[in-house]
């Protein structure tokens, strides 16, 4: 943390430096014509802008050092794997998570599963809890649809990822899968970070719509800090002005995410572009870029689909980009986890 | 709803027709050189632009309609006004809410809130439980902080607001508490809108960081619908590239609002922008605007504060502010709520 | 500037100590545990962040010193004041711009002039040589325009504005207006703004669609340092996500920009909102917030305009608003510049 | 278009279509319930929403046509190739321009060049007029830099390009280079665009730093309408808010342009994120988005650059990086245009 003040009396650089002191941490002062800059360090918690900026004398504070501690690449050196079945996050082999945005019923999970798992995809997604912008759209099966994701992921032997919204569902929804997806609509939602900190169970956590790397790295110290390493991030698109696209799939935040964290980082090109046209292209761009997984959706049958129809894959569109990707991963020097 | 099609055949025209009339809604078709244009009213919810885009022949889909249907003007023509014991929201008067940003004693809410009283503020607030981007930062006093709030009101005689941010905390939070604030990291937390629907307690319901007008009118409609029709919105600033200010504040907001809707809509410029500085002249411009109420973070020693400091106003700022207000309002034509 | 070196050797650290001090910088470096941070003072414009971040041991180099020297309040204490025939922007009174975004016609400004000088305008207003987005839209009257608004102006008695796109049109157009303008296109259109500069008229310099403040003040300097120190900046909505208003009008900027520069600030709210049905609030809500000016668009017929009719005021609308902004200018202890 | 008309009355409806009619357009009107919708379709460029937006009755008017004719899929369904000496930009193989940001001596641009074209670069890049925020940095070598530049690219045979940002200077960089780039400030400066369509050699236009889609490609139809269709486009990266990376690079552009575009679409990896680490992954990430070309910037010594030195790659970098690229083409059927 630096600290800017623009001719304090020594009076006021005593005051910041006392309060410094207070908070454990080390200050040290220079002073140049009649500006003093303060740079100080020590534990990372107790540097706070904020109680600084409205000191007497104080011009500006400058936080230099990352907030997030856990999730830092500082903090662990070596790559972390999340490991859910068969599927590895983070490691050389690449998985792919396939299935509709939400389950609307068996049959149509079931079809979805068995050609998704042909294709190659490791790993079976579906909604019952769906976050809708609306309150007259679907939102979902619920109780039912777990009980049918539990039974297609079985019989079709992948494991499968759910959403979850609600901090009094979190033990329920463990229950029946084997991931928790944490959406972008509730990235800050610090309640249900801190509940499913609490599950042990492997955790997707969805970049925010409007989030910066760091308030996403720190939503994962959240989780991380609750005594659950087993996170894997999950870029989706963000909000900017251009509407020819959904959102804007940031991929570049793919590198800078395997530069300053350890976490796995996997994209959802359907919901970062929001048409399917795109996600075969984006899917081979974010792996390119050295995302860690791919989540995408498929739906036997897009035009019918209750919700997200037109970002849906349909199974034959699956297929062919699996084969691409195929070729791609060798060419990259990985594989896919199959 | 639009339904453009490119060069379709008469069977695919036939199949957006019958999908329409199977789901309630009138369709008309006109045919120009080798473009097909369907027209259909009805029913708003059955409105689903994502069931036609993938049908074949669709070339895209344009929904004309607005989304929200309880929230709209068109629904309500009348202004809602907001009751919370003196305070009317919506109506000729305009109330002040002021406060610190985090309740952190009884001694530093009760200074506030005498001298917020006595400088015309109409409402208290102050954070029990704070939604913090990092886990390492003081996350509020919780139910010591709702009970120190009550008192405080009681005894200053100004109804009092504090956050929910969990569907488990809500009732409890309702006892304590008038009005019940939905932050903006919760804007899309629909659980936790449905449960604030349940209680019947005015609810402020602030904008989301990137939300854009329609989804926060969308959000207020979950709300609406569960059948809690005294909402207040809150413009407090949204995500931009601009850095000068941690929040654009988009003052815009406020007439587009007073236009489409029936709620009454106040204005947050601490969060909004971030700077005790830039308060003073913002208030002022979202009243001009036709803000029907504003939202003050005041603490009586900004830089003791454990939360947003450089943001509160000190008591003697906001009784000049409260001066400069009252002036401004008269040339207004409405007056200050006290 | 400060320069944070992770873990360097010794030799690294003298390496940039010894680049500083060629560009005759004094350095103080403090080293706390692994750490180095480097403050660095004195000439501004040797302060370049690049030219010290790919140097081995680096870890990030923050610039903490504004760029703009001559725009900055530090340079200048007093506000400057521009004063264009009778209109004066940065003074106590407001001045208020008004006319159509294009020259139709005489027929079209002198009616527009006549009525928007009797309701208050202090200068009219309207493009000549128009930047369209489309190749195929109205691209102006060019030359003509010129002459109809120096005739028109010279017959109502109001100073005028026109906007300059094309170095080599610069001298043919100051030759017919009393005040040059900057379009948000064309900000950082560096070869144009030293253009300006040289003419020594009045420049009005809008900010670019997605500029931030600093690189607005950075395009006024460039004017200021080309000899012209006859700049007022335009706040007229920057580019967001929400699509409802064509722009978002950035008010926050006016308290920004009259903090921490001399330079005078007025708001264009016609082109800020895009819509003629928020310029009337808007315009208020920018004199509360402190503007030294507004522009406004006005047309005796906007459904029959070329250019922006759907934003433009009537003249009986503008006749309104200019009673409404007198009592408000009451209310802030300033008046109209009339 | 379509033109929403709420209750409107007879009149209201006839004084629609007569304008629709007047500018040769057919229109088609269906009313239903309360609401009247017209349809218009004839010639593209009359459909000018403006002109009934503000005509009594009209409520909403939307634009279903695409604005560009000339850069559209739908007129010329063909690829179109751009050549510049050996590079083709639009076909199966894929050039890389590489070259230092700016021009700074003969010496480091000689250098440059030989370990490009030894890594297999097609083009050579390099600035000689710079357009700098700051009117205090080093602004190019202008003439001399131009002189530089076709002295190198003669000795080392590959063609060269330079950026434009005058319209009085654009004939004698046209006399020394092979291919024209207009900068992101630079998209909309209709002047300039209409300069450059003049001089018939290839264009190189980059995206606004924060332009829709559309508006790009209507940057492109300036060109095209003015007689010139060598026109490549090239992404380098929108503003956001996100400040981890210094631009957002869109890439999803890049599969959006080549569906409704025929032109081809490179991408600048180094201006599109801002730092060197990130230009290899995102280089790779183009590339498997479908991008035509990249534009990356090599500098020798990156410390010692005069301008963007963080994003540079070293020649090592850069050969390495090529390797790279050689396996990923193979991977997605195309091979690198050397």
């Amino acid at each position: 943390m630096i600290i800017m003040m623009n001719a304090p009396t020594t009076d006021q650089v005593n005051r910041v430096m006392d309060k410094l002191r207070q908070l454990g941490l080390d200050g040290h002062s220079i002073t140049s014509s009649d500006k003093t800059i303060i740079t100080a360090s020590g534990d990372l918690s107790a540097c706070n802008a904020e109680l600084y900026e409205r000191m007497p004398g104080v011009d500006k504070v400058v936080i230099v050092e990352t907030p997030y501690k856990l999730a830092s690449r500082e903090f662990q050196h070596k790559n972390t794997v999340v490991t859910v079945g068969n599927a590895s996050f983070g490691g050389e082999n690449i998985p792919v998570i396939a299935g509709p945005c939400a389950i609307e019923s068996y049959e149509q999970l079931y079809q979805t599963a068995v050609s998704a798992k042909a294709a190659g995809a490791a790993m079976l997604r579906g909604g019952a809890y769906k976050p809708r912008t609306s309150p007259y759209s679907f939102q979902g099966l619920e109780k039912d649809g777990l009980e049918i994701m539990q039974a297609v992921g079985l019989k079709v032997g992948l494991p499968v990822i759910s959403e979850v919204t609600d901090p009094r569902k979190v033990e329920l929804i463990a229950d029946y899968v084997d991931m928790l997806q944490i959406g972008t609509r509730n990235m800050q939602n610090f309640v249900l970070l801190k509940e499913v900190a609490l599950t042990k169970k492997p955790i997707l956590l969805k970049r925010g719509l409007s989030a910066t790397i760091e308030e996403w790295l720190m939503a994962a110290e959240y989780i991380l800090a609750g005594g659950n390493n087993q996170v894997v991030l999950c870029e989706r698109g963000i909000r900017t002005y251009e509407s020819y696209t959904r959102n804007t799939l940031d991929l570049s935040a793919v590198p800078v995410i395997k530069h300053v964290s350890h976490l796995p980082v996997i994209v959802d090109p359907s919901h970062g572009t929001g048409s399917w046209r795109w996600v075969n292209p984006m899917a081979k761009a974010a792996l390119a870029a050295g995302a860690d997984g791919l989540l995408i959706e498929v739906h036997p049958c897009p035009e019918e689909a209750l919700s997200d129809g037109p970002q849906s894959l349909t199974p034959a569109n699956f297929t062919q980009l699996m084969t691409e990707l195929e070729l791609l991963t060798a060419a990259l020097g990985r594989s896919l986890n199959k």
